[in-house]
């Protein structure tokens, strides 16, 4: 998913409108799993029985996976500077936005989760607070923080942890965009290796979703900004673009997206803003465009199929929707379900791979990506993590 | 509940043991209260319709109370270094009670909470720590942190929080003790003003008791550590004892907790050590025996049954169990239904009176304080407390 729009609304019909009533008194509720009827339960549930299980604890820390809830519970941090397309609304309001995050964890992987709307921003303050938090969780997943604080926050976190980190804005789009792409090359008949692709956008997902291609072996990449193109040496790059610049557009190329997009084979928008049909209509023949700025895609999906093979968008109403509910709930079930002690690049890309096989032979211009609601999805992906996992030896069980 | 036993055993049989069983996988889960069956269900739970009620709260934020689950969910913060009776055993090995307390707040008071373990130990580290979470939680719950630092940690996150903080080990003890006391001075005629009281023990519990007490009018009270009686000008007193030394011990009493015990009308142990026979025998007509330390009481209740009149202890295999869950489930209930800002003084007082009263006209010896099973308790309990709120003028609605 990209963006979101913001909804400004003068007059709200709180006591009839379907969306606030379905909000009422929030989204989630924790739930004793066992019962607690009279003396006896509460003497093994709480004290005294609970005793014995703390101190086998505290002799052998792994029992705490064991006898515990931390080992499926994940929490959702955020600082609520980059809520949905919303901005920097702050911790408060992002908290629709987590507890439906929460429900998802639930729904699609039955994994517990618990928001956490830090009333912080500082990259130092959020690392340490969420390295004390650890110890009541089994992963973390980053939800909605500004770039380019995301990539350091997650990269210090994944050092100073032992447990999954991942900053779904980032990762899980790049998981669900190499899928739909895979699948849309396959369609077209070439391998990722021989495709050049433009990025629109250099935030959280826009550098991911070009990282992940890269891994996977893309032949170029350019990305712009709301400068224009990256490229080596254009002034007032921050550290993380400059990185890019290095890895990518090997053209050189310099100016706007639309230059970029001459003779491409694959647009990816991340970023809000717009782009003309006239530049579509330059791009190579059975190009890919994946418009995913929501709810108004970079250039209308109708349009771009005018010159484009395969249409992506991050649109419920539009085939092909780029979803990121497709890629986190099985990536941390997998991650969890051997206790991985981090989430790597191969995890991210047998995620990936699974997210397409799913597709299988149904493959067409109308399907390079499953439903968010194809049960098949989040077992799949979750099997595919935790075998990478194990392969890796990132695994505990 | 007083402190609680180290259980040692060199082996286990996790497969067969009932509490190891009943642990597996943790008590908890985080569940969904709203269906999410299909993608129309999803654009309204998740985006893009969550974005408007993420608009509205960023415009109004005391619509968070109403359109997220904060104004419900409570934190229950550790350290992990007080669990139990068994001392700092660590986050992890404190979420197992630290789940249980949970169960409790959900089952007695239909509160969702969530344990937060904290892997940090300094009273800056967690004041800051929880003062950044806050804005997930409608109420914080310390639990388990060593004296003295708990003083300290609730009193600066009372003074920085705009939502209920409580140290349930104080202040939860502190309520059950004032009901239980209240109804045993009933049934033996007395005011509390006229009552000499015995508390032996200057942790977290043996604090709050004594400060709310004092605060309900008790005659005198005489407070003893591992080092004796504290009185004025003692050496070594830390700033807490200092404070309690200047308001107790009236008749500047010295040595050991026995000779305050001589005509002393009230006994509390809060300390996990021992009495003697000899030294109970030695109190008032009436005596009031109250040998909190679990599992092995101060005094054998059989024992001090022989010269006091009531005695309880905080087992629940002998009548008058002193049981925290008679007090906190209800306390944040009813703080949090009126959206208390605080937890009063009088709140506290006016829990431990309707808990007092749920007893009634069945007061007798083996009867000073309700069942944690009654079910009369936690709605009176929540009751006084919105009321004495608003009465305060410290609720929000």
């Amino acid at each position: 998913m990209a963006t979101e729009p913001a909804s400004f609304e003068n007059t709200i019909d709180y006591e009839n409108d379907p969306v606030f009533l379905l909000h009422k008194g929030g989204k989630l509720e924790v739930r004793s799993t066992i019962p607690v009827r009279n003396k006896d339960d509460l003497s093994m549930a709480y004290t005294p029985g609970v005793a014995r299980v703390c101190t086998a604890i505290a002799d052998n820390p792994e029992l705490a996976y064991v006898y515990t809830w931390t080992s499926k519970v994940v929490a959702v941090v955020t600082d609520g500077t980059a809520v949905l397309g919303l901005g920097d609304i702050g911790p408060a309001a992002s908290m629709p936005v987590m507890e439906g995050k929460s429900l998802l964890f639930k729904e699609f992987a039955d994994l517990d989760s618990v928001p956490i709307a830090l009333a912080c921003t500082g990259v130092d303050e959020i690392v340490e607070t969420v390295i004390r938090l650890a110890p009541s969780f089994g992963g973390i997943n980053l939800e909605d923080i500004s770039a380019p604080r995301c990539f350091e926050i997650e990269d210090r976190l994944r050092e100073a942890l032992d447990i999954p980190v991942f900053h779904d804005d980032q990762h899980g789009t790049a998981v669900v965009v190499l899928a739909a792409l895979t699948n849309a090359a396959r369609l077209i008949g070439k391998e990722l290796s021989e495709l050049r692709a433009v990025v629109v956008g250099a935030g959280a997902s826009g550098v991911a979703v070009t990282r992940i291609l890269l891994n996977a072996g893309i032949g170029d990449i350019a990305v712009s900004d709301s400068k224009g193109l990256i490229y080596e040496g254009r002034d007032g790059l921050n550290p993380i673009k400059e990185a890019l610049a290095r890895d990518t557009n090997k053209a050189e190329l310099r100016g706007s997206t639309e230059e970029a997009l001459r003779g491409a084979h694959v647009f990816i928008g991340l970023s809000g803003s717009t782009v003309q049909e006239a530049a579509i209509a330059t791009m190579a023949e059975d190009a890919i465009v994946f418009a995913l700025s929501n709810p108004t895609p970079e250039v209308e999906p109708d349009v771009a199929r005018r010159h484009a093979r395969v249409v992506a968008t991050g649109r419920s109403d539009h085939p092909n929707q780029i979803n990121n509910v497709l890629a986190f709930p099985g990536i941390f079930r997998g991650a969890l379900d051997v206790r991985a002690h981090t989430i790597t690049e191969g995890m991210k890309l047998a995620a990936a791979e699974a997210l397409a096989d799913v597709v299988g032979d149904d493959l067409s211009e109308d399907y390079v990506i499953p439903s968010p609601f194809d049960e098949r999805v989040a077992p799949a992906v979750t099997a595919a993590v935790s075998a990478q996992a194990r392969k890796e030896g990132v695994n505990r069980i």
